[in-house]
């Protein structure tokens, strides 16, 4: 268990620097262009995923997300204590991510976003966000469980440009960017609503995606 | 059946939620470079196919399209009545796809394109990506069916470029996308000749690639 | 052998369809920021020769390239009489292939480039370009066939950005680019010694190959 | 033994051809847009590390990288005198492949940057640049070898983007970048400590990826 607990921490924290960071290089260097820093946050997102999953989900399952632990929940696939210890160890290694990705760009290491990401268009897309997620995940289970590093790296690539939210689809990536006065930070006023909707698409998924994969 | 037409449905949503989300994205950011919102348009496509195809192509073998679910009419692969009830889900999952991507971008639910989309070059545009489509796809389940979604993901990234439609080659997307004045959009007036061209591509398809790939 | 040679023709047109296409689509959206134009020339190329070389791999042996063909007949792997046939087809299909781009943007069909590609620093990367092709082509054969379309399509995608000549590599492609006055053409005054440079690549690559690679 | 150093020359000559010429040709495009330039400079990276460790792998182990090769030694899996060959040549290739670069952009072969790279944050980004490398190398070889080449080449497309220094993560790479006063470039005063980092990066993998990935 400590090792999960260490690749789900180590796996968070490193995706982390993946979304802080690029967001960071690609809003200094692009001049404005913000679709170009968006391009390459997206492609450095993606790539991290790949290399994240493939490496630690032998170990850890490679959740780095409380909404996939909620969802192996409530496929009874881990235990309420296990999953309450993978959460924690996701949200400290997100939070210390982030401050590694200021760190390396000479920022101020304690920061709070005061980045908006509100707005019903918004909420929307973190559920739909989510939904998709899952369904990549438990579909690329059930078919192919080989693709699923990359599945779920296309999928977050692709999806930071088809959600008005960029995706975030995850409460312990959405809690560590509230620490980020960046460009991938959020308002910490506005993370609450974010993670009450990736529940939702939890919810959406626990109850749809039996109806495509089975059960099992 | 249900669940083969619940896929079909559900992959031609997420399709077209990539293709016209993406494209709204694409365009409020870049700032007028065209270039740059085509290319992020390009690769969220390419994204969202490999994902749907890979998850649900063992389920109802990953149509999303009424030119495919033809194609394999013509093959005597599926039946009539089969095929009917496809190119009906596509054309449903599709134009719900179009209104979520609204919803996620905070725009009319209802909209119609005035994206002007014809002439000859176009047309003859989507004969040949339709041809090119589906050379991959039977191609590729001849020569290597574990690569299927990743040589359609990627024959459509390239292929937004390298026709002036941006490659439609597809019906269920082609009306679809008449729903949305925005970036991916189609004046409907334009609609009827692209099927009808696809539909070309569709017979040119079934004349040549036997020569290449055999009957089988 | 009819089969083959109508591969290795659909294969070369497709190929520069990709090529002169996309060239077209990102010179003309791209505002003149060529660095995009060529971001999506790159990418479009790669996807394309990752679609042919999968799909009529197993059927010619995917050359579309009278360099590739040439280093066949050198390991005689390949008669004589087959390997002229091939490159008369690979350079018939790409010269329809830039055709069929120039239909499908709505300009002349019949076009003789004015892009002047000359000069030492040229002519060196074109031996370099196509002797990295080989090497990558043989290396890939040798160590994990499965994988060579993608070590061509990555490596073409690659060598566009890391040679000033952006690799053609490959003489059918050179004489075809010749026929377009477009983003990606070459003064047809150029053409010869362009393809100098590529022979001279293929007797580099024919005589250091074997050394890391063995005979076979 | 002869071969194995003749792969790990030429590999590192491909790879800084990749790197400094991609470097060279994004930058004179881009117009001054710094993130194309950029981007363009991690994705050709990307292809030839992804090419190159295909297709020398199997003879080498494609280290390309004198940190790398110092963690296996630390691993026992490379004698003290094979390693300091190894090394030799990964120098000697990496800088003919930047004299290579030259050649094709018409520069002058012998260079020396003026680029300054230097400051905590750098450092510090080196240090976590190679561990992260390590990591990938090292829980790729445990869960999944096949899929090395992918991992090293998006961990790296991605680490340009997430780290300030854009990840050098090689005293190979570093050395000979210190040779060309291009994009790539960096002042000969500020190559000894990113090597100071990036072996105290190997340190702190050869520490801390035995816990996650066990010893063997």
């Amino acid at each position: 268990m400590k090792q999960k607990l260490l690749a789900e921490g180590l796996g968070t924290a490193f995706l982390l620097i993946g979304v802080v960071g690029s967001g960071i290089m690609g809003a200094s260097l692009s001049g404005g262009n913000i679709a170009i820093a968006l391009l390459a946050n997206a492609i450095a997102t993606g790539c991290i995923l790949y290399v994240i999953i493939t490496t630690l989900g032998p170990i850890s399952g490679a959740h780095f997300n409380p909404a996939v632990t909620l969802a192996f929940l409530l496929r009874r696939e881990i235990s309420g204590k296990d999953a309450l210890a993978y959460v924690i160890l996701q949200i400290i290694g997100g939070i210390l991510g982030v401050w590694a990705a200021h760190m390396m760009f000479d920022l101020d290491i304690l920061q709070a976003s005061t980045t908006d990401r509100t707005g019903i268009a918004q909420w929307f897309s973190e559920i739909l966000a989510t939904f998709g997620l899952l369904f990549v995940i438990f579909g690329g289970i059930r078919q192919k469980p080989d693709a699923v590093p990359t599945l779920v790296a296309l999928y977050i690539t692709g999806a930071y440009w088809f959600t008005s939210s960029t995706s975030f689809a995850n409460p312990a990536v959405t809690i560590s960017r509230g620490f980020s006065d960046t460009f991938a930070g959020i308002n910490p006023a506005h993370i609450p609503m974010f993670i009450v909707m990736q529940i939702i698409g939890v919810g959406l998924a626990a109850v749809l995606l039996p109806m495509l994969f089975g059960k099992d």
